[in-house]
């Protein structure tokens, strides 16, 4: 994993189902030379939409590293009406963290950054709590707190904004950040916000699901890491795990239980990002591995 | 476990909380020279019960085991106020398979009682389809068919109340029954119907359920093993469990995926019936383990 | 899974890892008018060997069906020094089931063979004992009973062997089969026999493992499901999986639970194995999904 | 959790089965004015041997605190031959961590300790490498760095041996320690050392288990938490748990993918310590729940 890295390109795709897209697709890379390491790929029935993703060494390919997004697009995307984005394993992606009060996502994701885990740089931590600033201190890192009340959410959501552009931020996750976010905000990182809800989504939407399932009476707990979108715990969902409980559990415990829970299921959700394995589309992701 | 058994007792009970009860019962079974051989206790602080399940020998209890209820009832039941049911291990209970047109989870229910697997009688199947009678002569079991329409489901029910009263049947297990059991017939056997929903209950209540996590993009499947209340879906939760999906899973697969979690869960509810292991209080249980 | 299916074929293939095979075959597939439906490679960079599995539709290829495994063979296979198995969707593998007195894994899998889960033709059972000849009657299966003990095991094996030709079976599923099979037997069938071994391989290998696991006193049991080779629980493992368990359960009740799990690995990898999605290398497999 | 709470005591008991040992323990405390609010036993039929966890509270109990394990032993442990250690819920047991150069699990660990989780103390953490220094700064722990070897390991441990007793060190967590303890610090600390081993035991002791089970070809790979003893990874196990690997994971993957189980592994496997959960007897363990 620290080994100098050979430099790779990795493409994800999706388009109307053709015949022929791989074909196509590996012998561009081939034929100029790359060397393709990793590909999966999957066909929606349904939808008739074609996905892939796709990764191979550039460093004697023939295009110029700055030239290929052009040169797909030009050559083969836009006759099979393709969407791509096209990534490069050089660059680590910019990640800010939103967090409230609780701290065990929070000390998960730092705790991995820290250990070099993760090919990913975190300039920030935003909160509208005071709370946590001395676990960023702890780790040497940025910390901003926006204290949000009804009143102020679009000014200091503008703000947060601001400084998130300023920071050249790629993606944000949210801790157990405990605010809604607005529209306005979502839709400037569309499928890029990463929330974990402490729930098998789609049960127990909203506020206080553990209390939730508590008084169903439920043998198992859940959490669900999925992107935000503007209707409430219903963006696509990237992973879930569950953990078994019984009626001895009470509601503490549940949050308890529930914490590991989270700060697992978020952390794959959040390496499934950085890695650049989601492809998100219409309501669901596809999870290459 | 086909050993010749010493004869025991299970006494299974709720009462408001209360100091001493533990101490009450256990003395009541020690110094009538039963052995106990289990003893399980619950307290629920939010409802303020008390739950317990402890099973004796009784091969040398000075109470003939006919007098143990009424004993017990005057001469303790009554002054803590007590719920309790009292059964004894050389009963095998009756059971009726209700069942349409799938045969998944009738084949585990019956390879498990062929096998000797639990100490259970299954004198009947029902159905409201012709179809699993194949499966019923295979084992030699009297199959029903009650063809079920709108116009004659309290007709037919009656004739199935009937039917089971006349075999002595004590619980019932869905599986898979396809049919929306109506209140009558569920208060003829309160806490005594299980059956099994494709789900990991709250998600998804309702008819497809497969389909319906199909169009959310969840990334585990569930099932639920749950006694039958007049709310549909709504009764207490026995067991649960789950499986991995992922975006290669079509409606078909996670239906084919789907069964063996159905019939692993219902046959895990059913044991713990017959086990006289569960106690069902308000919309929950306690699992006694 | 019944609706008319297009025809396709299957390919198998692993070779020394070199840069543009996938190229090659999708472009093999696509310019004689094959439609890949699946596609999925993997390259052990230890082993140095590419591995790929691909499924395409026949039904317009340019290439007749009895041909292609010639031309794919003089075109690309040799210079690539490829090894690699064609299949074909509309041929339903042939299976023998081995048994000993156990029926669980036994009834699991010919409940699914009769509700038609599975491609497959299971022509006989063949055991050691006459106890399961009841459960092979009430499916209307042949039942062949080969007593073996120390003395005429090569010969019996021999006759088994004959058996298994005349009915062209093509695989075989010890269901929890008590004999060991000698190497002569093996070698006919090179992975191409599946056992179910009761732990989490190569945790308690041999004789007896719920026994050693309460004695270890472990907090999981496991099953796997691996092909059979010449050193006994030592063969390419296809699928695994565990239950917990606690310091209650006796082994009696090992065994009970071992059961469950027993079953669903066993029929995991005998669909696997149906569906051709495994590729054994040395001693591993890759399982392909 | 962070309630005022009642003081309680927990009584951890075993002794040789027999009849009325349940209704002594709870007269006993009933007749004193305790309230018992937890109450779990355990026969093992194998042993012969009685086990059993009591909690109740104290505010009103007649023996005065410090001279209850004084009349218990005297009027009852004595003539029924038992064992037993009793607690008390205001005391936090003191612990020290024990690490090498890997910071997962000591993060773990230090997060939950920040965080209130449990009623514990954390005084110092020990290495045999300066590594983790900087970690334990972060938190605001001792560090104490004794380097290890050949020559000089019984020196160093005689060493941490008389730091631990200064320091009052009730029990040990080895969180990714690697080195072996020998036995003369072993039994300073008798079922009171906490390891984490990076595979499900019995599988894979000893050294790499991560390239054993990818040389092995395993679809699981585990953790075990469990007590140190003289032979290695051989003591009780507390807790174990595994997750799903395949043929697509490299041994990089596989120590990737452990790190997570590891620390949540032993993270549990110390809070049953903490929450005095566990009776260890032999070479195995009751965890009570």
């Amino acid at each position: 994993m620290n080994h100098p890295k050979t430099p790779t390109a990795i493409l994800l795709l999706h388009c109307p189902d053709k015949q022929g897209i791989i074909a196509m697709v590996t012998d561009f890379i081939n034929k100029n030379l790359g060397n393709i390491i990793y590909l999966d790929q999957h066909v929606d029935r349904t939808e008739g939409v074609f996905f892939m993703r796709v990764e191979w060494e550039i460093d004697k390919f023939l295009i110029p590293k700055n030239k290929i997004e052009e040169y797909f697009r030009t050559l083969y995307a836009n006759q099979y009406d393709m969407s791509f984005r096209l990534y490069f394993n050089d660059y680590k992606p910019r990640m800010a963290i939103f967090v409230s009060k609780m701290s065990h996502c929070l000390y998960d994701l730092l705790a991995r950054y820290t250990a070099g885990e993760w090919e990913v740089e975190i300039p920030l931590i935003i909160s509208n709590h005071p709370d946590m600033e001395v676990v960023a201190k702890r780790f040497g890192i940025e910390y901003h707190c926006f204290q949000i009340n009804k009143d102020n959410k679009e000014e200091q959501e503008t703000k947060e904004i601001a400084l998130l552009q300023e920071k050249h931020i790629d993606f944000i996750v949210l801790a157990r950040y405990m605010q809604v976010i607005t529209g306005n905000f979502i839709n400037h990182y569309p499928n890029r916000i990463i929330n974990i809800h402490h729930s098998f989504l789609p049960a127990f939407v909203g506020a206080k699901p553990y209390h939730a399932a508590f008084e169903r009476g439920v043998k198992l707990i859940g959490a669900t890491g999925h992107y935000v979108t503007t209707e409430l715990d219903a963006g696509p969902i990237i992973e879930q795990d569950i953990t078994r409980i019984s009626h001895k559990d009470t509601v503490d415990n549940l949050i308890k239980k529930g914490r590991d829970l989270e700060k697992i299921v978020l952390s794959r959700s959040v390496e499934k990002h950085i890695q650049r394995k989601i492809l998100a589309y219409k309501n669901k992701t596809i999870i290459f591995n």
